[in-house]
């Protein structure tokens, strides 16, 4: 089969092999695949992972091994780790097995990825997507489950003021999810041409170099970089939440003081749970079809490497 | 009177103009003064602070300019910050002086220190001493209240496994703290004797070089140094809380991935309120007898601030 692999350098293999399901395990036609950072993260070493990329995709059963052959030819999306399933172990007995120590973590830890034809997973982390969403959407249900961890994590009042900081796909996608809950959100960027994407489904907006800083109850981290963490911090009311996303560039050496001055909290999030991801889609809440900078073929793998690697583009998609 | 100065350098100043109480403050007649090491970052510059030092003691009112004068003859200490008061001043309404941005901070900010025969004070930061506790005891609540701030901020499990790394007077004071609050906490040092001191009040130690690393529910990082830091972070379970209590040193880069990929919570925490560190102490539940490196003097000033450099002191006591 097709497939999009790292290994040492980044390439299209036309003749990878085809994984075949274990026990318990869908085989998966993929459909639609996007490109994350971590996969270009990936490609210069992040990991050390070796493999077919890729975890964010939409895609159909075609088989299941096992009972639960009801499966076979729905459209699904599937969280990008899964656990021991040991009943003893905390994390997968609340079906959080991204934080299980012997997870499995598509096309980033120990399992190939979805930028192929197939993909084998467990039928326990795969979900349906509801008829109405398309693919285009459904594709970004990965990413929206990361912003929707703020709130499994944090208890967000609604009287809170909420700084996203930071005008990439990470920052956009927060800001929006936020949003989509009701909560007061004011996003600061430096592109107005993205800006206006958050801008045009009712977020808040602000130019960076026209914005006052003033202190935020919650503050998220959204640009990636050390001096947007400071910056970050400086906009952190006394015993707010900063929220950091994105693993923080280190370039530079950062003063922690403030934290501990202001009892600030800094709160790592990553990944989320699929299904209130799933429900902001299936009613419409966000819509992601201005984020897509363009769609290629999967033979077309590298020039999409290289178009997601330019400024100005937001999500690159792979038709497979 | 006299006052021990910084101002460019450390002196004792035999003639220091006694102060004057304004309305609503006492004058205190100090008794008893304890160095913290915040004292001795001022001495290297920090905060820009110039004036009388430090803001742990223990003293006796003699004067109070108002009504309240029921507080004269009180033994009493003091919460080391108080605030503006404006009714619409959202710390000053909870009594959480320490955050309101107006605030001034004894002997760091805005506001003369307790290392002279007097100290004025506003009455609303004075708390009674209760009378079995002697003064060698009460002039440990600051940082006792500072170790108890941990329990307002975060609500620790009784199952939890609490990790306090670093057997300085913050890591001892700490996990003694959190020992009284019938937790599971574990004290890790270098020093056997500094961890003696803890063990013997109860609280369960290791030494570095002995201990296992393990995953812990709550890891307080108390040895102030980035690799503390980064010790602490692997240390801290998944979706657990790393309590920072000392502004890290910075002369490393720090790498914050970590935070983001276990979803860790860092908690900044500094000082406390005055109340539940009284209650400790009128109930006999922690014994500060062994932290009393030395007792000096205030004509021994600069002694005694040369002995508080030295590694293996603990607690420099200055009688006044």
């Amino acid at each position: 089969m097709k497939a999009i692999v790292f290994d040492n350098e980044l390439k299209l293999d036309n003749n990878y092999t085809k994984p075949i399901s274990q026990k318990g395990e869908a085989l998966i036609r993929v459909k639609l695949a996007g490109i994350c950072n971590t996969d270009y993260e990936i490609t210069k070493g992040y990991m050390g992972y070796v493999g077919v990329l890729g975890h964010e995709f939409v895609g159909v059963v075609e088989e299941v091994n096992g009972d639960d052959q009801s499966w076979i030819g729905k459209r699904v999306v599937a969280e990008i780790s899964w656990g021991c399933d040991d009943p003893n172990c905390e994390w997968c007995a609340k079906k959080n097995y991204r934080h299980c120590p012997n997870r499995h973590t598509i096309g980033i830890w120990k399992k190939d990825g979805c930028m192929a034809e197939y993909i084998t997973l467990p039928t326990n982390i795969l979900f349906e997507v509801p008829e109405n969403v398309t693919d285009e959407q459904a594709v970004f249900v990965e990413p929206l489950a990361a912003a929707c961890e703020i709130t499994e994590q944090l208890h967000i009042e609604p009287m809170s003021k909420v700084l996203v900081l930071g005008d990439g796909k990470l920052g956009l996608t927060t800001a929006l999810t936020l949003n989509a809950m009701n909560l007061d959100v004011t996003l600061v960027g430096k592109h107005q041409n993205k800006l206006d994407i958050a801008k045009a489904q009712g977020v808040k907006t602000e130019l960076l170099n026209t914005f006052t800083p003033r202190k935020f109850d919650v503050v998220v981290e959204a640009t990636g970089s050390a001096s947007g963490f400071e910056m970050s911090m400086s906009l952190t009311k006394p015993r707010g939440v900063l929220v950091l996303k994105s693993t923080v560039a280190t370039g530079k050496e950062l003063n922690l003081a403030p934290i501990v001055i202001d009892e600030i909290t800094v709160l790592g999030s990553r990944c989320g749970q699929f299904p209130p991801a799933l429900r902001l889609l299936e009613q419409n809440k966000i819509d992601f079809t201005p984020f897509i900078s363009k769609t290629y073929t999967i033979d077309e793998a590298l020039e999409a490497f290289e178009a997601n690697k330019l400024k100005d583009t937001l999500k690159v998609l792979i038709k497979i």
